[in-house]
Formats: C-alpha cells, structure tokens, sequence
C-alpha cells in the first residue's frame, strides 16, 4: 500500500488525507487547511513572518537524509527563524513539489517529520500547496509567531556581551559524517530506531575505520538531521540584538555587526564545543574550531545584552566599536569578515 | 550586464539589490525584509494566510511565458485566494528557487512583475527566500491579509443565489492560443508592448490562419498571461459562500457545494463569455461553453448571497438541496461533478 506511487492516488485523496492528519484546532483558529485560506483570531502582539526554502541537489541530499528527516528540519529552520526575533511561532503553512514517483510513504514520513515538529513547537498547520514535480523535489515553509517584545539583528550597542545558547560546530561535524556514512541514517526525534538501525554498513564501518562510537556520533548527526529551534523566552527581556546561526558563527555575527553598526571582540576559548564534535573531528582530522567558527547550521541563537546582566546563555566576547575580531589562545587578535555559503556560485 | 548569470553575481549581492527595490514600508510594517523574520503591528481584525506554488513544467512553461508574467501571476494567485475569504491583502512572502545559469535579466524581468501586482493590490513584500536550484524554476508566494468578515466555501444555503464577477473561459482559450503561437508574448500591466513586439511570427501568424484579429486575442491572451485577482468588497456584507475560480467553474463549484453540503442549479445561457472568447474559440474549433465551465484559471469569485439582495455580480444560478446540475437553453439538466485537474495524474 505505501509502496504505492504518488501518481497512483492522485491529489485529492493526498490533499483529504493531510486534512485529516492535520484537524486538529490549535492557539485561535478558526479556518484551518481545505479552504481558500486559513482565518486565525486577532492577537494584540507583534506579528513576525518568515520562510524558508529547501531545494534538492542544494540543501539536501536524499541519498543522506530521509523525508523524515527534512520534514523535521524544515519546520526547524523557519521556527530558528521566528525565535531569533524573541518570538514564539503559532501557525506553519508549508509548499511540497514532489516527483510524481515518489511513493506514498515517502510522503507519509515527510509529514510524520512535520508533525514531531509541530508538537515540539506547539504550531499549527494551518495551510499547504501540494504539486507534482518532473524534476527535484523542493519545499517551503512560512512560519507566523507573535511577540510582545521583538528584537532586531541592529540593536547592538558597544560594551554589550555577546551570546549564543549552545555549542558551536556540532551540526557541521555531523555533516561530514554523513558524507562518509553515504546513506541516510534513520534517526527520528521521539522513537529512537538506533542508527545501527537500516541496512547495516554505514555507521559501523565509519566507527571502526575512525575508532569512534555510536555514542560520540549520534548526537551529532542528531544536530544535523533533526535540528531544534532555540527558545528565546529566557533572555528575550535583556537582548539588543539577535540572529540565529544558520550560515556559520563568523557570517551571522557579521551580519549582526553589520545592521548594528558596530564590531565585535570573539575569544576562541570561550567558544562552546561539545566533547563530542572535537573527538569526531580529530578523529577527521578536520580543526574543531574551525568548525565551530564557519560550519553553519548549528540554529543557536546568537544575541548580545547589556554588560551586568544576568544571562542563561554562554558568553563568547563584547561588541566592540567598529573591527570585527577573534582573539585567539595566546592573545593574538584576527580579522574576520561575512564567510560562509552563498547560493550562486560564489564563496 | 543585464545578461549577466546568476552565478556570476552571488546570493547577497542579489539579496541587497531586491532588499533596495522592496524597501518601501507599508502598512504597518516595523522590520521588512533584511531581518531574521518581518515584523508589523497588531491590527484588530481576523488574520488570512494562505499559499500557493508554480512548479515549472507543472504550472508553467518557460517557451510561453516571460519570467515578468510569471512575478505577476504567482502574486495573483495567492491574492485571490484571500479576496476569495472576503479579505485583503496586506503581506507577501516570496520563494523562489532559479537555476544558477538564469540571466540577471530574467531575475529583474520576474521582480518587475511582483512589483506591478505589489502595486496593483497595494500589498508590501516582507520576506522571502532565493535559492539556487540544478534543475528547473520553483516559486512560491504567501499572502497574509485581513478581514472583518470571513467567507467561507461552507457558508451556502438552500435558495441562495449563485454568482460569478465576471466572464469565464477567457484565460483557457488564451493558454489554447498560446499554444498555437508557441513563444511568450511581451504583455505586461502598464506598459503595453504591443504583443506584436518580440521577434515576430507567432502572434502575426496564428492571427493569420485562424482568421483572428489582434484586439481580439490580446484581452484573453492578458487574463491568461497577468490574471487578476477580484476585490469582494462590494458583495462581501451578503455572501454567505465563496470560492475562487482557479480550475474551472465546475470543479469549483463542486467543492463550494461539498463543504455547504448542497446542490447547485446552474443556468448555461447565464454564464458569463466574452465576445472574444467567443469568436477565438469558434475559430479554434474549441467549445466556448467547455472552457467556460471547465477551462480553469478564470480567478473569478465565484459565491452564494440570498435571494433579494441587489449584488453587483453575475447571477448564474440557484443553491438546491443536494443535486448538482446545468440546466442547459432547451431546459434540459445535466448532472456535473468536481472535474479539472488534479496533479499526480488522475483527472
């Protein structure tokens, strides 16, 4: 029955099916999905909007990540998205193009991936276009939130501390796992199918080539595969400023340096690294600070507050007047600038 | 310049001419594009949303339309789905998803089609994602609008009267002539370059063998190429049902009778076909009554009010209890169900 292709059922059934799944009445509304659009009631906060796009042969790759999986972290990145403006995100519309072979379980895991997403950030799916696809697939999401208090990436003043809430580098590494492993890894969010799990080979033969462990890996690939959005609502009161890292510690922080008019002091020391991410990158022979500082995708939030203030969140240097540097081990100070991927060609 | 790649220019510089060109806030809007997420004030009336997706080689082929067309009726589209909730739009986001080796050209030509239709619905775009993509074109545009008074498809009653704003079947016999030419056709909203601008041939020889004249085929040429969408606000206080014609009146239908759970009488010598549809569709040998009922991306509302009321709308027929059918000029009923296409293969 799964097996069967999409161009088999048709898009009606396809379309009835996620009504269905997707019912439920959340936060307000009150015309979810199967109508011309979604109504929701008036909320009297700031109202924040965002999307984001995955295309495939460009943000992913299917013969690494499973529809589970992208499901997931689509939703995740939008939601990154939201968060990193001291919101809280309420409602999701999402855009699947899908080749038409694709089979119906492909599709019915990309919508499991959704819904974990949704429960784990208490939004709904109030909205969606479903289209065949000849070539790749791509798919979108928009995500709506609210805020009492909202929070620019230009807020930035000097003397503030600079923020992020998590380590740094995790997600980069588990990529370059992922490419050594060379096939998805079925990795969910609440079952844990182990990632020995699957057709055997890939993860084993990683581990025993590299001397790693299952335990030393699996996080990682977690930060990659199925990336969580960061809650702002402990901080949200004291920031000035706030991006989510999504291209890299170096870029985003140059972003933020960039709206705020201002630079910024990083000691390399104080940057956050799991035991995990250095072990899996010696054992790479890739630099763990390198990593940390350039690889991206990591979707911790990265703000700054007023010096003196107390914060849940780890401090990695101060907003200085106008030179963006890192001051390393010894003291020694470098010049950093936006690096990190641009879509069309350049780096 | 202008035929520059993509490639050959980089995501950000892209990003910050488009951030240029859509700086001018509207409506309420506190943070626009630029930032994590956009932000705009509170207003205290319901909330719309609603998405909508063109595939190439799906929703659109690259030999018949230009990329201005295609900025244009992405935002048509998503609009015309919130007049057809009885809203207005205030917000858009937009995806879009281009091959690297499309021309800055192309990319410039698409933007001025969003900003005409911007400027036509008054509408401020707030964010959006681009994206490189190693196969074909995908766009996607959400709309975000307000209303008062929501329509829903669900809302009609037995002895309601039915109504369309305006003529059907234009834009399908315009897609049937296009065919024909084999080439996109220069319209656009303001400027008018005359459809016989380009590298001649298509429009002058299709014109030719079918025995058709310019004036008549430009009008349905324009409802298929920059389709618009239809503003509610002089009916919205009586509709009890509403739906946009995007594939065919009597699919649409079918799905506004399904959700009221009624019937529906539709009078044939009532609906609405221009003069040049008309004519076109004769010399094409095609049905116009077919592309009227049938034809699809009319983007007329099409919706239900009670009996008496004066509607400045075309009245077309009646809300029965439970059949469907159209009565045709000898009195005779035929029984219609939802038909139109479906993607994923069944019709």
């Amino acid at each position: 029955m799964t097996a069967e292709k999409l161009s088999q059922i048709g898009e009606l059934p396809l379309l009835e099916q996620i009504r269905k799944d997707f019912s439920k009445k959340s936060k307000n509304v009150l015309v979810g999905i199967g109508d011309d659009a979604a109504v929701v009631e008036p909320i009297n906060k700031y109202l924040l909007a965002t999307t984001d796009m995955m295309v495939e042969g460009i943000h992913f790759d299917l013969r690494f990540v499973t529809s589970y999986q992208l499901g997931f972290k689509l939703i995740s990145v939008n939601v990154s998205d939201i968060c990193a403006m001291g919101g809280e995100p309420y409602y999701l519309l999402l855009n699947i193009a899908i080749n038409r072979n694709a089979t119906k379980r492909f599709l019915d895991m990309f919508f499991d991936g959704v819904k974990d997403a949704i429960s784990v950030y208490d939004t709904g799916l109030i909205g969606g276009d479903l289209s065949s696809s000849n070539k790749g697939m791509s798919i979108s999401a928009t995500v709506i939130g609210y805020a009492d208090k909202y929070i620019r990436r230009s807020g930035a003043k000097m003397g503030d501390k600079i923020y992020v809430t998590g380590s740094l580098g995790d997600s980069a590494c588990g990529l370059e796992l992922l490419k050594k492993i060379k096939k998805p890894v079925p990795l969910r969010r609440h079952l844990s199918p182990s990632i020995e799990k699957g057709k055997g080979g890939g993860v084993k033969t990683l581990c025993f080539e590299y001397g790693l462990s299952k335990k030393t890996i699996e996080p990682l690939l977690r930060r990659h595969l199925l990336p969580e959005a960061r809650n702002p609502k402990d901080f949200v009161h004291a920031a000035t400023s706030m991006i989510d890292i999504s291209d890299g510690l170096l870029i985003d922080m140059s972003r933020l340096c960039s709206e705020s008019k201002a630079g910024a002091r990083i000691y390399e020391e104080k940057i956050p690294m799991s035991p995990e991410m250095k072990k899996a990158a010696e054992k790479l022979g890739i630099s763990p600070i390198k990593l940390a500082l350039s690889g991206g995708e990591d979707y911790e939030l990265l703000f700054t507050a007023p010096a003196g203030r107390k914060i849940k969140a780890i401090s990695i240097g101060d907003i200085a007047e106008s030179k963006k540097v890192i001051v390393d081990k010894k003291g020694r100070e470098k010049p950093f600038s936006a690096e990190g991927y641009q879509h069309f060609g350049r780096l």
